[in-house]
């Protein structure tokens, strides 16, 4: 069994707070898409992998990538990272500490050549800060960061173009930075961002799939009505009506194993004490590992509504907004990851992430796999964001041997071959 | 019986549509508190009053004040009136055809001179537009314009004080305008502005009581936290707590004969469709005839609100805005209104006023009643709205009843005295 030394441990909690450091805002953590302190963030983690004789590039869509060679010099490369941008007033690890690992797991090699070479990968954009569209980074990966997207301009009306021009890098290199048919896999140690590790005592959990997602609209049409002069029984109210489907919502999700069902946003017209609401509009996000699970959920929310409405003698309207479908992450890549978890002493506990994260858009090219670390409080995309020291020890160990039955197993090599 | 000619009803509603055409808007109606256009206002009607010999005053609130001798000179006074400011993009009817209806009632008197004198009031000021308080006119009245409210400001900072003294009038003689004690009572014609009378199918209402109300605002506190990591069970949304409280809210008014209670304002924070909302406030306004009832009510919807936030361990506080007694009309008027409903062939259907009237405010000093109108769709505060010919009729006709009767009645000359 593989162990991780306090020192190590130390030194990917300290890294993390340094990168924290490298931010657009005076006080608190904002680096979004290629922003001067990027540049910071590449020199510094470019600082950690020279020992290790890693030279680490900037590909063309501004993602950090260093090669730590593998025993032969046409081995196969195995994809560890995470992305390196962050969200407004953002916490030290969300991204981050994928990346850290990442070297520490490097580090930990003390020089030892696998079968495959490792790529370290700092992505460039996941949280869609700056462009209003996550994952310019990892689109960059699988071919997909395309005109329009290249084309969307930031608050300032400068381009994706622009940006990764302003930062010395050539929009026309993009194509170059598409991953080659022959990678392995993808890994990515990410926090949760969610209290389920926590509330079951786990430190880690393999993530077997991303959740796909909906999100919906719904406008409760009524008639807006004096509210004293307006007998209860004389009502079309679209406040009370949106209230009862959103106790149905709840209840329903409550009832599905696994179902995500959120009304986040609530609107009612024209939003006066003294008036009926005339309309009310609400939002619904629902996910789940199934689609077929989550598109039935929709649907048998859309009748609720429509139920709830003819009731009432109201209208009510739908919209979908956004419809991804769940990305399964390599089952053989999560049962290694969950015989990893076991042989280091964890429950491997299989999950399923209900946010979207770079592995997903991977995915669609190369087999990928997460590994979430409890999130205390399950508090993220804020300063007090934490992952505990322990948790992060298991993680490296998680790993480290990983790494060791990986670079043992005839299966993955055949699998080399397949790809 | 006595009966509305066709013209006489087709004259009081071109004489609305007149007053509606006296706008401070190009487009539609907007009437405030001594606005220029209220003057021309003045002097309409005191064209339709002068024929009669009734010469107009306009009092130092700025209200229109008319008075038709009766039969001696010492004999005592009837006020019958509504107010002649409205709301911006108002309709005709609000207010305005209780003031037509009483020059209409004194026209068909034909001269005949009663055992009271009847004072027409264009009252100033209900609908609380210009300088957010309502009823100023009526307050004048009563003794109740005081320093404060006199030095409120407008949205351009001119005070109710310079607005009057802007109009010609003299602030220093508003206590002039308090009614005399040996006032005998005051008739106020109103549209319903509710759909309660259209319903039951009856052209006429006798205002019994005006509701008590009640404006809280409720804070559900919960967790804010990510729609798609966090499990159903670990959720503290106060949104859905807010949802099943807003449930609980018309169910327990449904239940409740004559309550009013309604959830019109929900902000739930931070707002995002895939964030579930960490805060949320909600509304109530609650109305009923009896205190009691409103205060049990209000009581328990707090409880029941508790109730749902120990459950869902959230935390929910309370703030009241408002609390205002109900107003009882004087029980003798509204017994002459319902015996003259009756002797004109309508139902005599006895019902309270959800929303506040300047006869809630005049019942401080004198007995009150008010006679409501049936309001198609229920629709106010509006172009929209209207109020049919054949109801117009009868209100003309309950009118002249009850006069005739009060004419009549010794038990009136009795309370006279007693006044």
């Amino acid at each position: 069994m593989v162990t991780a030394t306090e020192n190590t441990t130390a030194r990917v909690l300290a890294r993390c707070h340094t990168l924290a450091g490298f931010s657009e805002d005076r006080e608190g953590t904002r680096r979004t898409f290629l922003s001067p302190p990027m540049r910071d963030c590449h020199n510094e983690i470019a600082k950690w992998l020279a020992p290790l004789g890693v030279n680490v590039g900037v590909d063309a869509a501004g993602n950090l990538r260093g090669l730590y060679p593998g025993a032969t010099p046409d081995a196969p490369r195995l994809l560890i990272g995470s992305h390196l941008d962050t969200v407004p007033n953002a916490g030290a690890y969300d991204g981050i500490l994928g990346v850290t690992l990442a070297v520490a797991l490097l580090e930990a090699l003390e020089g030892r050549r696998l079968p495959f070479a490792i790529e370290v990968l700092g992505l460039s954009e996941e949280e869609g800060v700056r462009f209003g569209v996550p994952f310019i980074g990892s689109r960059a990966l699988v071919g997909r960061l395309d005109e329009e997207l290249l084309n969307r301009r930031d608050a300032n009306g400068i381009t994706v173009r622009a940006a990764i021009e302003a930062f010395g890098l050539r929009p026309g290199e993009i194509p170059q930075a598409i991953l080659p048919a022959e990678v392995l896999g993808y890994f990515e140690f990410h926090i949760e961002q969610g209290p389920a590790l926590e509330d079951l005592g786990f430190p880690l959990g393999a993530v077997e799939a991303i959740a796909g997602q909906s999100r919906l609209e719904f406008t409760f049409t009524g008639r807006a009505n004096h509210a004293g002069t307006t007998p209860m029984h004389l009502r079309y109210d679209s406040l009370a009506a949106a209230a009862e489907w959103i106790v149905a919502v709840e209840k329903y999700a409550g009832e599905v194993p696994g179902l995500a069902a959120t009304v986040g946003v609530i609107d009612a017209k024209p939003g006066a004490t003294n008036c009926i609401a005339g309309q009310t509009r609400a939002s619904l996000d629902a996910r789940h590992a199934s689609d077929e699970v989550r598109h039935a959920a929709i649907d048998s929310l859309i009748r609720r509504a429509e139920e709830i409405a003819a009731r009432r003698e109201l209208t009510v309207g739908t919209r979908t907004l956004f419809d991804q479908r769940a990305v399964l992450m390599d089952p053989y890549l999560v049962e290694q990851v969950a015989r990893a978890m076991r042989e280091i002493g964890c429950e491997p506990h299989r999950m399923v992430s209900g946010a979207g994260h770079d592995a997903m858009i991977l995915a669609q090219r190369v087999p990928a796999a997460m590994i979430f670390l409890r999130t205390p409080g399950g508090i993220s995309h804020h300063p007090s964001e934490t992952a505990q020291p322990g948790d992060i020890s298991k993680a490296i160990e998680c790993g480290l041997q990983l790494l060791k039955q990986l670079g043992e197993s005839s299966d993955f090599r055949m699998r080399t071959q397949r790809a």
